[in-house]
């Protein structure tokens, strides 16, 4: 199992041992994971990583290997190295969990652990929050874009190979129903898909050679890509080829709606009425809506949801607000940093619903139960990890699955001004109290 | 060693499928890596990510989990499976080398094998290029920016785990002088850098004595952050408790031109004349260059550069570009897509340059060697992988610090408008004979 330790800042570590030093290493502290703002126009945020998050905080440890690199380098000394050998997070992470719906503000994680053992995850953290985050907010407008129709992620060669990992099963959280990455489907029980690109209709001396070499390979229900040369015949010769049985086509450049159009006509004209239309080619949640009126069967999308559809990564932080001697009374912390500052104290977070269930406001407080203030909702912070053990349900496969019925629920719940594609403020407000 | 052979769409091995059958696997094929544009407003581009890839090159081989898999998923048969078992790239892999500038159309990689061997890589090849070359064309402009002030790179938080890995790799690529992730620095040899964030200062109970544990710890010549409070008192304490040896103080909130002259005003008049001032907080390209007047010692750079600085992926693709049947001349192939049409055959490319040795076109000719037809310049290919053997030089800490010093030849060879931050055109056209 490769450590995912050193996917690290060095400051952590240097902080860690300064802290030992100064004897502070040991005060019982609460980090708070929450973004300042959603991605830019966004109605709501969603909160995604987290599984891989529980994942990878299984696998942080440092081995023999991590502990030779930072001595060789001298990056922290012998004390340092020492409790970094043993080291084990043993506190708890609470937070919201995997597919929620996050608002300006919401406390999406805490970390409650030694100051030493807490700080160490800051990096590794936000780097899976942010990412997967920032991914999962444009993919979800992409699927509520789509209103039912299938959508596939197929965007691994727009991001770096692991992210493009990650994106394929954030994807899933938020309702794509299927994948071209295979170490997504085997990672996390993915659903994948795929069939063939240009390069394979090129490969062969014509178009009719490769759509029966395809359909002899995979069967007439399998979906044959027809933009390589004309579209118009190309239909034509994946019907004369695969039959009446013929799965779907694939258009992939062009004016797609119209192509749509003019290909269903063809298609049904042909007796063909059961071989579906797939359309691909830089769509995002804007594209997606432009095509509900044309006869398309599902959407491929690729580089617009990879890269977070115009906001790639999500602004969320990691900051210290509460901090506690062995004994005593926690102090809650803040920093005062130009359009920067932070807010002390352990919050607590509570969405407000009204009568119908429908979402009015994201309640937070750092002054204790909202209940007990009379607000009536949902509590938002399930515990994640208890004494050091990643509880079950929120990673692997079934970690998707219930991410992806958590989101699904999550969404319905706002009120329907969240179907908004148009840039606009959060659907429901931040209350603190 | 983990496998990357699974870090890929679907569609590229149920192709190797459909073409064992047709029997078309086996012809010998040229694929080509280029964009048909520069990241939107940049003068131009540049190659990164080519270490990583040949690194990857050599782990993209299916053990017995990854064919276990794909056979539990029935996602290929039983000869294909037979045929990844076996799989090993014993092609040709030539190209621009890692830290050369290119531009539109510029053939930055051409991969020639069977066409299944070739095939089987688009995905991981394109994931790798896409983000590397994205991260270096928005870094290269920041070190460009800085003008010889050092740059390091933070941004691992703002970006997937392993693409924080891979854009610090990148960053030192495009000329930056260290980063805070500790993965890059163990795996290339990248020098690495960190000390305090706000939270080391919040869990003390005084700026003064988390000041006084960084000191303790790491020595006078460590660096300060002072801003998590007010900074003018914040400055005052760290030049009294570390004296005159005081390494740096940071600043990563508010008006950085403003309090980057305040400080200096007041290091100086506290007889710390040597006590640098490093920035960061957001930066990009155009903040450095606004800090150019400024008194700052160097730039910390984080989100905007991970981020490719609004330009998160480049558009590069792999594309059949010739086919043949063994014994038999090549056969030039290219597709006809509305919007996305490729050129057939092999293509060379020359920098052409005039007497000074200042680069004045992007030559490219699928039609036999530049030089014959009177073009005088530098040849942009050389050969990566002879016989699927990588050729020595481009990966590890040597094919980082190569690329590095390759970036800052190819550069210098620019006309002077490659250093203008405003969008525009290609800093030289590309000319097609």
């Amino acid at each position: 199992m490769e450590s995912t330790a050193l996917l690290t800042d060095q400051y952590e570590l240097t902080m860690v041992q300064a802290a030992l030093r100064s004897g502070a290493a040991h005060r019982r502290c609460t980090f708070e994971v929450f973004s300042r703002k959603l991605p830019a126009g966004r109605r709501y945020g969603v909160v995604a990583g987290t599984g891989r998050m529980l994942e990878g905080l299984e696998q942080f440890r440092f081995g023999q290997a991590e502990l030779d690199y930072l001595d060789s380098q001298k990056i922290v000394d012998d004390d340092t190295l020492q409790f970094l050998a043993n080291y084990r997070f043993s506190g708890e992470i609470t937070g919201y969990a995997e597919g929620e719906v996050y608002l300006p503000h919401s406390p999406v994680l805490q970390v409650t652990a030694s100051f030493a053992e807490a700080c160490l995850l800051e990096t590794f953290v936000l780097s899976v929050m942010n990412h997967d985050s920032a991914v999962a907010a444009a993919g979800s407008r992409m699927t509520m874009a789509a209103d039912g129709r299938p959508c596939v992620e197929m965007g691994s060669r727009r991001t770096q190979e692991y992210a493009a990992t990650a994106a394929a099963r954030t994807a899933a959280v938020v309702g794509f129903a299927a994948t071209s990455n295979l170490e997504a489907g085997r990672r996390w029980g993915i659903p994948t898909l795929g069939t063939a690109a240009h390069a394979f209709t090129l490969l062969h001396d014509s178009e009719e050679e490769a759509f029966a070499a395809q359909v002899e390979a995979f069967g007439p229900g399998t979906t044959l890509l027809v933009d390589t040369y004309e579209v118009e015949p190309a239909v034509r010769k994946a019907v004369e080829i695969a039959g009446p049985e013929l799965g779907a086509v694939r258009l992939d450049s062009g004016d797609l709606v119209e192509q749509a159009h003019e290909v269903r006509k063809l298609l049904d004209s042909l007796g063909n009425n059961n071989t579906k239309i797939i359309v691909s080619s830089d769509l995002d949640e804007h594209a997606i809506a432009r095509l509900a009126a044309a006869p398309v069967d599902s959407y491929g999308v690729g580089t617009r949801l990879v890269i977070g559809s115009g906001s790639p990564t999500a602004s969320m932080v990691y900051k210290l607000v509460e901090r506690a001697e062995a004994g005593a009374e926690p102090v809650s912390v803040e920093k005062a940093s130009a359009g920067k500052a932070s807010t002390g104290g352990k919050k607590q977070a509570l969405r407000s619903l009204d009568d119908h269930g429908r979402a009015e406001a994201e309640v937070i407080s750092a002054r204790g139960p909202l209940a007990d203030a009379g607000y009536v909702g949902r509590q938002l912070q399930v515990p994640l990890v208890v004494d050091g053990e990643v509880q079950p349900g929120f990673t692997g496969a079934e970690g998707v699955q219930q991410a992806t019925q958590r989101h699904r629920d999550s969404l319905a719940e706002l009120p329907s001004d969240a179907h908004r594609l148009s840039d606009g403020d959060p659907v429901i407000p931040t209350i603190f109290r």
